[in-house]
């Protein structure tokens, strides 16, 4: 392992910058800078994240990382005047995780090292306050017994509980320092009992431990979990943040809290945050005590009947603090340019920082910060559009509750995320995930939520708790997630154990349906109607307005009917990437006519049956034209095999047979005949249209025939004609000419001028890997990346959930290829196509309507090869206009422009 | 269209060469070569290939094309002395096709275009013969009438039959000039009300309409078959020769014949063919007479009873003209340095030789003629090699009839096509194919065969016919696909429209059993049993043993068993490249422990049941090592998914659930649970490997523990383990590290050396994209062609023959890449992932294990691109061995060495 192992920072002189968060974690990276911007931070050292995956490989810190870090700690304790495991006056530091990324409530944490039976006595001898300090040890053999040594934190809890029992009292402040004490005792023999190891006094050991159970921690499977469903490589470790001990639990003057520099919630540049008064900070985050306003402003904001509404703000309590701190709001905004997420600790009136990075923040919030630090001056618009995830923009477009709708609130919580969701209780994780997976939708309902409860978070509609404030676990993880939260709704009793919940007079047993709405906080009665969202929110509109002036990818959509290409147009697309035919013969009236041309015996039989469906046909795609009057419409020919519009249980066939005036064994035996072993590599796309070419001679009259009637009512129509699955230049060439016969003598006799393509999708690797060819007899090529992926990797779609997640949770793939394109290797057949295809024919149009089209790092990805366009699905629209926009903007940052 | 149309040769001059065969066609090259080797070749000119494919668009021959036919013609004339459409002194002339390869009897020809009511008279005065003018102009109203005209041939027939019964005679010889006048005058008004247009008179016309019908002829159905059967693309047109007529039918001093400088049956280096007096050409092909032998050596070998045995020989009729004829089949020997198939024609006494070609042969005959040219002297072993065909081989490594069987001869035949069949009777190619695609083997019995019986004879398992000889239609069609032929068995009686056939005194329907031996000539009362050949032909020897020393390209194997090993071995097999290890799973003692490890619950249950299966995969394991001592094993682990080994249909589940003591219930679920939309793409391969490790965990340790028997037995073992259907690095590398854990673990406890290779199939295609990844964890690569060849063109091998084969006919695709590697697709990806491997680990082994080791054109592109070896069934080792060393002569060749 070379390279440097560990970084110091304190006294405004630091190792690392901002620069460096790969290496020192943003956590480290952040405290780095800080201190060199001269803000108060409790001198410390990062451990390296190559020292965290190297020690997964050792399970050993080694020697060498060892030496470096006694000397990293020597340097602090000179800054200190203090030394660590110097019995009069000792000195105690915190490890704290700190990966790349922030991934909350994930790793462990361990504070107050250095602290044993005698040490103790100094602390408490020093700060004149006993409780505190035994309180702090207490904390110290607890954490470290949990954590490093491996017990179940209830063990600890349990004794907490029984002597709080013996003493007849009902909180932890009010035991007595020799309660603590003979806690402390007890404590350590669960340690000693449960871990079979004593817990180490000296205070080194405790060190190494701590250092030791965080970089284990990056491997714990929340973590895995947490990385999976974040896409977060398993390969980036943690750093270690080993810092000087402040203590916010030292008294009524001492205090610790969390802030954003403006609100997170919906981004008014305010300052925004939550404290506790003689608490440590995981206090605050844990949502296990409610917490106090920052300043008397967002205490006025609180809903009426909020606890915290009859508390103190920082602003009254610790007035000076509070100005030192909103001056350091000012310096940090100003210094990264970027909404903070700041943790601050007041030990016995001194404030001090111990962490500042990019605050998460919901979608409207972050429209509103990137438009509102632009319109400061304090960013670009370019750097603005940075400050907006695309992410953001899919909590935009969530459901709303339909604004007609008279509702029964049963009580209001914190606005914790945006948009609201409905669905039926259900009181754990698990019976979450059961019920999602049951195809049914749920919302979660938690006294508060802790890092478990990640995997059923994520599949719930919404998020409910009773505890916990606006920087709570489940606040922020459904923040994240772009979930609707309600969270630290006073009015609601949750009884898990029970499976019921009570609020506003009435109970509730899981199963039964509830309804909240995250931009306000409210719980609703019931399965409440959604809306979709308008995008009417006016700095949305500045933002958008800079992402389309910036992209050079076009975005387009894929919808298959004119309600779909409105709803399209209106979130900005640019035409139609991809419009299924198949999807039209589905409605009741249409799938019989499909079927009986399925089961037509001859080419005449065939013929009639078509006849019928094609004023069917021509009558959607006129709908579809005059909804994208001006723009391209790309139109695919019939691609699924024949036998998806047949039935095929018994009954259903039976039914069929009866309505079409057949035997069952006839429709028995065409669907047998139809019968494919991988479907997905069977007769359909193109190899459907050279065995049975009536039926694409068929949809390409009704193509050119709507586009003639909707031209002749003054609409200005481009339709694009898409020949799918096509793997041999032959099946193209013959394709198109047949086509292109059609068409011309339909637009003669019309007697009109009418513009038209014919192009193919690129989703077999043969046709990518001879593109060349293709492009001779193509005006454009679409990238099907769904199929591409497919037949590239040999997984097939509907089998493949039972290894891919695994896959994915293992790091065999780095993400699922489905949801993420596989840039090194369906990319390579993607930019191949794009470079041979260009060069047989410079004139030549690509795009990609994959599901791929609508994620952002895959929008990166079409961009940089050189496509025209991406389509997407109409709500993912916004979204990949600023993922192309975005990709251009780091582009011309990397360009030094 | 650019380019010389028309190509002259005559009088010892000509435009053309046998260099000029793509663009003359066969015959028309060889004629013009023929005449500059001063051979007595009709004057004539050939009209490019070219013009035939620019006719298929247009449909007219063009007014340049026909500038240029009549100054050929005019050539011609000046040679004759005698010109085309003069009514006093008629130059007649016939049209043929020729393409670049012989597709005998698949297009059309027209003799004697010149004649009309007028010349005929001419010609009757000048022959001093008018029944041989009068019948000369009968066959050209009748041929022209048929492939010009498009009047059904049997409507002449059928003139013929009439007025021979009106006259009472057997023989068409029998009518009178008179008659002959009669049947010209009902053919005319045959063709009149059949076709609605006159039969021309004018010369020109005639000429006009002949080569027309010539370029027609190439796209009908039956050529088109041909092409589609042979491989051969349907692009490459045939040429037309158009010749001084001369006539073997003028009388008794004029003959028609067709020889081979050696006996295409078994190689004999004699002059060999048959011939007819007073005959035109066809009447020899068609067998419709019973030709005679060419020189006394033939005819002593006639099997007793044939009736040319009492026929007299050109070599007692025409000694002179005999001796001219064994004079220029030493010239075209020395000259083409291969065996000829020549047509001659002797007008009253004259010698002319009307085509020269490489003569079809048998594979024994190949393989001799190959080995014997080159001992005289004749050719280079280089030279020798190219003289066999690949396909020869399979021939030579044909079923023989058990030679202890006692056996009930029927009759005999000529031995037309060697190897032996057996197979129920059937009477039509229509019956042949409808009972082979239902499985069955059939051999198709007929009086003689015809272009339309193509099919049936393709899928049949031998031929057997009564009448025609050994170049008859049946005898050259089967020996070019390799088929055992019985042909001319004049002991059999065939009456196809009753659906019977007696032979040797007895009777039999369609669908008893025969069994023909083409090698000797013998039918054989019902089924026999076949024994699989020897190569124990000397002169094999020879050839083989020039081939490998020839070829870079190693050949292994892909075999299961020790069996299969040993017999590969025999062939030459020089590893085994393909080692299935699941086909060890189906046997009836062994699938009962494979469901039981497929429905194990948990772990440890399939632990337990894998622990049964392990002593059996390994004693499977010892066995082939010890049939390759000294040589290379490859094993590939279980590839297949799982629900492949459990049973699908109730009453087998009922059986199993029985059997395993557990409810029918439990192996439904499981079923259920295993069932997958796309096999082909779904969980199996390396995923398996990776879902349950036991599995591969227990295969390794079967083949080391094998190896390490067999070692310890004195056996040079080198196990070469390959994982299946990786498409990830990590896939790979994971399951690589398992291997070795396990492998070098059992090597260290066994206390022995031992060498082994971990390897990958290459068979995803994101697995060739991203080779480099690969190459970095594999000791080699083996391309696994079948799957590549699905996923890259997206094609399910089980469902793709509802369009595949339509697709080979109509072109779309040039031949089945199941059968014939796609090199611009899928080779592109094969080239790709070598060249990459092999940068990424200099020291990559590469092979190919699919279907197309086997296949020569494949064989070929492995050796271009340098792949290490091919491994193909232990049947095809022979035939890879020799494609792998043509590829290197022709190489060498290109090189000008």
């Amino acid at each position: 392992m070379s390279g440097k192992r560990v970084y110091f920072f304190g006294d405004g002189q630091a190792d690392g910058d901002a620069g460096m968060k790969n290496l020192l974690g943003g956590k480290g990276a952040n405290l780095a800078e800080m201190t060199k911007l001269g803000v108060p931070v409790p001198p410390g050292f990062t451990v390296t994240t190559k020292q965290c995956i190297a020690y997964q490989q050792t399970n050993d810190l080694g020697d060498a990382l060892k030496a470096d870090v006694r000397e990293a700690l020597a340097r602090v304790e000179k800054v200190m005047g203090q030394s660590f495991a110097d019995a009069n006056d000792p000195l105690l530091f915190s490890v704290r995780s700190g990966a790349r990324v922030s991934m909350p409530g994930m790793m462990d944490t361990v504070l107050n090292l250095g602290l044993n039976d005698d040490t103790v006595q100094v602390l408490a001898a020093k700060s004149g306050n006993p409780r505190f300090a035994f309180d702090s040890y207490r904390r110290l053999v607890q954490m470290y017994g949990d954590v490093v040594m491996g017990v179940a934190g209830h063990k600890f809890e349990h004794a907490i509980d029984e002597i709080k029992a013996a003493r007849g009292v009902q909180l932890d402040t009010e035991l007595s320092v020799d309660d603590l004490k003979e806690l402390i005792a007890t404590f350590k023999g669960i340690v000693k009992s449960e871990a079979g190891a004593t817990f180490p006094s000296d205070p080194y050991e405790q060190l190494w431990g701590g250092i030791s159970a965080v970089f284990r921690s990056w491997n714990v499977q929340r973590a895995i979990d947490y990385r999976t469903i974040n896409r977060i490589p398993h390969d980036w470790g943690t750093a270690v943040n080993v810092q000087a001990m402040v203590f916010g639990n030292m008294g009524e003057k001492s205090a610790t809290g969390v802030a954003f520099t403006r609100d997170p919630s919906n981004g008014e540049h305010r300052f925004y945050g939550e404290f506790l008064i003689n608490a440590q900070g995981e206090d605050v985050v844990a949502g296990t005590r409610t917490p106090q306003q920052l300043n008397n402003a967002g205490r006025d904001l609180l809903p009426a009947g909020n606890e915290a509404k009859d508390l103190p703000t920082l602003e009254e309590a610790m007035p000076e603090s509070y100005r030192a701190l909103d001056d350091i709001r000012e310096k940090l905004e100003t210094h990264y340019k970027n909404m903070q997420d700041v943790e601050f600790t007041i030990q016995d009136g001194r404030l001090w920082m111990l962490q500042t990075r990019h605050g998460k923040r919901t979608g409207v919030a972050a429209i509103r910060i990137a438009a509102e630090m632009a319109a400061e001056g304090l960013v670009t618009s370019d750097e603005a559009l940075l400050l907006v995830e695309p992410d953001h923009l899919d909590q935009l477009l969530h459901d709303q509750i339909d604004p007609e709708a008279e509702l029964t609130v049963l009580g209001t919580g914190l606005p914790a995320s945006p948009g609201a969701a409905q669905g039926e209780i259900v009181f754990s994780a698990e019976a979450a995930v059961a019920a999602a997976e049951a195809g049914r939708k749920v919302v979660l309902v938690r006294r508060e939520t802790s890092p478990e409860d990640i995997a059923g978070m994520n599949v719930a509609q919404g998020i409910l708790t009773s505890r916990g404030g606006m920087t709570s676990h489940a606040a922020v993880v459904a923040r994240g997630m772009g979930k609707p939260c309600v969270a630290g709704c006073s009015d609601l009793l949750v009884d898990g154990a029970k499976g019921e919940m009570s609020i506003g007079g009435k109970t509730f047993k899981a199963g039964e349906m509830v309804t909240i709405n995250g931009t306000t906080g409210a719980v609703i009665d019931g399965a409440q109607a959604l809306v979709p969202p308008h995008m009417d929110d006016p700095n949305l509109e500045t933002v958008m307005g800079w992402a389309d002036a910036t992209r050079r990818l076009k975005v387009r959509t894929n919808a298959d009917t004119p309600h779909d290409a409105r709803q399209a147009r209106e979130f900005g697309a640019q035409g139609i990437g991809l419009c299924r035919t198949e999807h039209m013969f589905f409605g009741e009236d249409r799938i019989m006519k499909m079927r009986e041309m399925i089961l037509a015996d001859d080419l005449a039989a065939r013929k009639s049956a078509l006849a019928k469906i094609k004023p069917m046909q021509q009558d959607d795609f006129e709908g579809i034209f005059r909804a994208m009057d001006g723009l391209a419409v790309t139109i695919r020919l019939l691609d699924p095999p024949l036998h998806e519009f047949l039935p095929h249980e018994t009954g259903d066939m039976k039914d069929l047979a009866d309505e079409m005036g057949v035997a069952l064994e006839v429709i028995e035996r065409k669907v047998e005949s139809l019968h494919e072993m991988n479907p997905m590599l069977g007769h359909r796309g193109c190899r459907l249209g050279l065995t049975y070419p009536e039926i694409y001679d068929t949809q390409v009259e009704a193509i050119i025939g709507a586009a003639i009637v909707v031209k002749g009512d003054g609409i200005d129509v481009r339709p694009e004609i898409m020949i799918p699955l096509v793997g041999a230049k032959r099946e193209l060439s013959d394709l198109r000419e047949r086509t292109v016969a059609i068409a011309d003598r339909l637009i003669d006799e019309a007697g009109i001028e009418l513009n038209y393509l014919v192009g193919t999708m690129i989703e077999i690797p043969r046709a990518a890997l001879l593109a060349d060819q293709m492009a001779e007899v193509a005006d454009f090529f679409s990238f099907g990346t769904n199929d591409l992926t497919q037949m590239t990797f040999g997984y097939s779609r509907d089998d493949a959930g039972v290894f891919l997640p695994d896959y994915v949770r293992r790091g065999i793939l780095p993400s699922d290829p489905f949801q993420q394109l596989d840039q090194s290797g369906v990319g390579q057949l993607v930019e191949m196509a794009a470079v041979k295809g260009r060069q047989a024919n410079p004139d030549l149009h690509l795009g990609i309507c994959g599901e791929h089209g609508g994620d952002p790092s895959s929008v990166a990805f079409c961009h940089k090869v050189g496509l025209d366009y991406v389509s997407c699905s109409p709500f993912r629209v916004p979204i990949a206009r600023l993922a192309a926009a975005q990709v251009v903007v780091r582009e011309k940052m990397a360009a030094g422009k």
